[in-house]
C-alpha cells in the first residue's frame, strides 16, 4: 500500500446560519451571496488579497509564470476520506507543478445546484482549506453561481491557479529525446478504482481510497536535484497512463515502450479493477505523476522519489524511442507486445 | 440608444465532423477529447503557449498582476446578437480591468450538458473568439468537461484572467474618500433588460440588445488621463447598481448618495423594466461600470468618457458622505429620499 496521505482534521465547525440549503437567491450577487461569503468563506480563507473584496486580486508575480485552469465534476461529491473540493485544490495545484511551476495562488469558482446542503457545502469549503494549506497555496479570488435544481449536480468547482515557474525548471515536450526514461511516481489507477467502488456501493468491503494529493512538494525538490534533466511532467489524470503516454508519443511524433511488468499498482486496486471490467492503464490517478528524464539521472531520480513522501512505489516504466513514432507499445507480462491506444469513448464519466 | 457593441463577423465556418453532438466521451480525457480540441478549437485559438499542448501555459508577467475569475451560467446561451462565448470573455476581462488592469490572458474552461450541438458550441467558440480579439486577449489554457443530460443545463463557462495593472492605478477600496464623485459609464439595466426579454419572448417587439462588450481599453485610456485620482472602479453585473454601490458604502464604511435624475437610461428599457417588474437600480449591467473619483477631476473624467466609445452617456450620478455611513440614499425624481438596499432575494436568476 502507498503511503496515506494524512488529511488534516480542521477544528472548525460550521456557523450558526439561518438557512440550511443553498437557494437561487445565494447566487444572485445581492445580499444573500454576501451572506453566504460571509458566514465563513471569507473568514476560513482570509488573506490581504480577499479583504480587499474586488473583482480579481492584485498580485506580485513572478517574470516566469504558470496559469492553468481546471473545473470538476465529479460525482460522488464526497468519498471515503476526501470530497471535490480537496480535489478540486489538489488537481490545480498538480497541474502547475507539471509545468515545473511552484503553485502560489488559487481562484475559486462555484457552480451550485439550488437545494445544496449548507453542511455538505461547509465540509467542501473545510476540504478545499486543508488542501490549500497543505499545498501552502492561497485562495484570492472567487465567484459562486446558483442554477436551478435540475440544471446542475449538487456542485461544480473550478479552481484556477498561477505559481512562479521553478528556477531549474526545463519542462517542455520539446525537449523529450529517444532514450528518455518513463517514470510514474507511485502506484497506478487507485482515484478512479475508488470513486467506482462508491458508485457500485463496494466502499465499505475495500480500503482503497482516492490518492488525491498535491504534488508540488515531491516535483520541487525533484527540480531542486535535477533541474533540466527532467524533461516533461504530466499528470495522468481523465484517461489514465495510457493518454497521456499517447500524447507524449503524439507530441513529439516518438514512440513510447514501456513494460507491464515495472507498472506499481496495489493488489487490491488491480483485483478491483478486474471486478469492475476496467484497464488499468486508463484509470484516473489523481496523485501521481508521469517524468520522462534524462537516462543519466533516471536511476538517481527514482531513488529520490522513493524516499520521499508519495514516492515509494516510484518505477521506470519505459523509454521514448526512435521506433514506432507516435505509437505506445506496451511488453505484457508474458513477454506479449500490444500497442497501447488512447482512451476511446468513456471509461469512467466525472472521474473528476 | 447608447452606441451599439459592432460585431466581428468572423469568417470561420465549422470544420466538416464525424459527429454532431458532443457526448460524454468528448469529457473523457482520451481520443475523443482530443478529437473535439482538435477540430478546431486549437486552430481558432492558435498560439504559442496553447500550441505547447501542456496541463498549463507559462507566461511572462509583470510584478504588479491581477487575477481574476467567473462562471458563466447564463440562460438562453444564445440571446439577440451575441451568446455566453462572448459574455464569459468580456465579464473577466471586465474584472480584470476594473482591477486597473490591462488584460492579457484567459483561461477557458467549458462544463458541458451531453447533447449540446456542435453547431451551437461552435457558435459559441466564435463568440469567444471575436470577445478576446476584440478585448485583446489570448486564451492561453482550458479544460473541457462533459456531465449527463439532466445534470447541466448546454454549457457553463469558467473565464479566469490575469492582467497587467497599469503603471498609473491605485484602485483600492481604501483610497475612497468623502467627497468623491460617482460616476456610470454609460446607460444602466440593457443587458438584463435585453436577457428578460428573450425569456418573456418579447426579443422580437424590442431593440433592446445586451451591453456585453469589453472595457479594457476605454479604462486604459482613463487610467493614462486620471491614473490616481481614480480611486474605485467596479463593473455593476448581478444585482445592479443599487448592489455595488452598497458593496462601496459597507466595505468603505460611508455613506453613498445618488440622485435618480442623473442615472442615465434609454427609454425603452426603463418602460420594459416597468412591464416586467423590475428596479433598474438591482438589473444586472455587463458594458457599464461605476467609477469612484477625486471630486477635482469628475468633470474632466466624464467629459473624456463621453468622447469614448461606450461612454456617451457618462452622468456624475452622486458621491461619497460622511453622513448615513453604510447607506446608499437616492434622491428621487420627484425629490423624495428613500434608501436603497442591496438586491436582497434573487431578481432575475442566471442572468450571467
Amino acid at each position: 500500500m502507498s503511503e496515506r496521505n494524512l488529511k488534516i482534521k480542521l477544528q472548525c465547525p460550521m456557523p450558526k446560519l439561518d438557512f440550511d440549503v443553498i437557494t437561487l437567491g445565494h447566487g444572485s450577487g445581492g445580499l444573500l451571496t454576501n451572506k453566504l461569503l460571509d458566514s465563513g468563506v471569507f473568514h476560513l480563507f482570509d488573506n490581504d488579497y480577499l479583504r480587499e473584496r474586488h473583482d480579481g486580486a492584485v498580485l506580485k508575480l513572478d517574470s516566469q509564470t504558470a496559469f492553468t485552469t481546471d473545473s470538476f465534476v465529479i460525482s460522488p461529491i464526497f468519498f471515503p476520506d476526501s470530497n471535490i473540493g480537496e480535489l478540486a485544490v489538489n488537481g490545480t495545484v498538480n497541474d502547475l507543478a507539471m509545468c515545473g511551476a511552484i503553485p502560489q495562488y488559487l481562484s475559486l469558482s462555484f457552480i451550485i445546484e439550488e437545494g445544496l446542503k449548507m453542511n455538505e457545502f461547509w465540509k467542501i469549503l473545510i476540504g478545499i482549506k486543508s488542501a490549500a494549506d497543505k499545498t501552502n497555496v492561497k485562495i484570492v479570488t472567487g465567484d459562486t453561481k446558483v442554477v436551478e435544481k435540475g440544471k446542475g449536480d449538487k456542485i461544480f468547482i473550478n479552481t484556477s491557479g498561477v505559481g512562479k515557474v521553478h528556477e531549474h525548471a526545463q519542462i517542455s515536450i520539446n525537449n523529450v529525446k529517444a532514450g528518455d526514461k518513463i517514470i510514474v511516481s507511485d502506484t497506478i489507477a487507485t482515484h478512479g478504482v475508488a470513486i467506482m467502488s462508491v458508485r457500485e456501493g463496494l466502499e465499505f468491503e475495500t480500503a482503497v481510497k482516492s490518492d488525491t494529493r498535491g504534488l508540488n512538494h515531491v516535483v520541487s525538490k525533484l527540480l531542486d536535484e535535477f533541474g533540466k534533466d527532467i524533461h516533461l511532467l504530466k499528470d495522468p489524470t481523465r484517461g489514465g497512463i495510457a493518454t497521456v503516454l499517447n500524447e507524449i508519443a503524439r507530441d513529439r511524433n516518438h514512440g513510447v515502450k514501456i513494460s507491464q511488468k515495472q507498472i506499481p499498482i496495489q493488489n487490491e486496486v488491480n483485483a478491483l479493477c478486474e471486478i469492475l471490467g476496467l484497464d488499468p492503464l486508463y484509470v484516473a490517478n489523481e496523485g501521481v505523476f508521469i517524468a520522462v528524464v534524462d537516462s543519466r539521472i533516471s536511476e538517481k531520480f527514482v531513488k529520490k522519489l522513493k524516499s520521499m513522501d508519495y514516492g515509494k512505489n516510484a518505477s521506470i516504466i519505459g523509454e521514448i524511442t526512435e521506433s514506432h513514432p507516435r505509437q505506445v507499445v506496451l511488453t505484457s507480462s508474458i513477454s506479449g507486445k500490444r500497442i497501447v491506444n488512447m482512451l476511446a469513448g468513456e471509461q469512467l464519466p466525472r472521474i473528476c
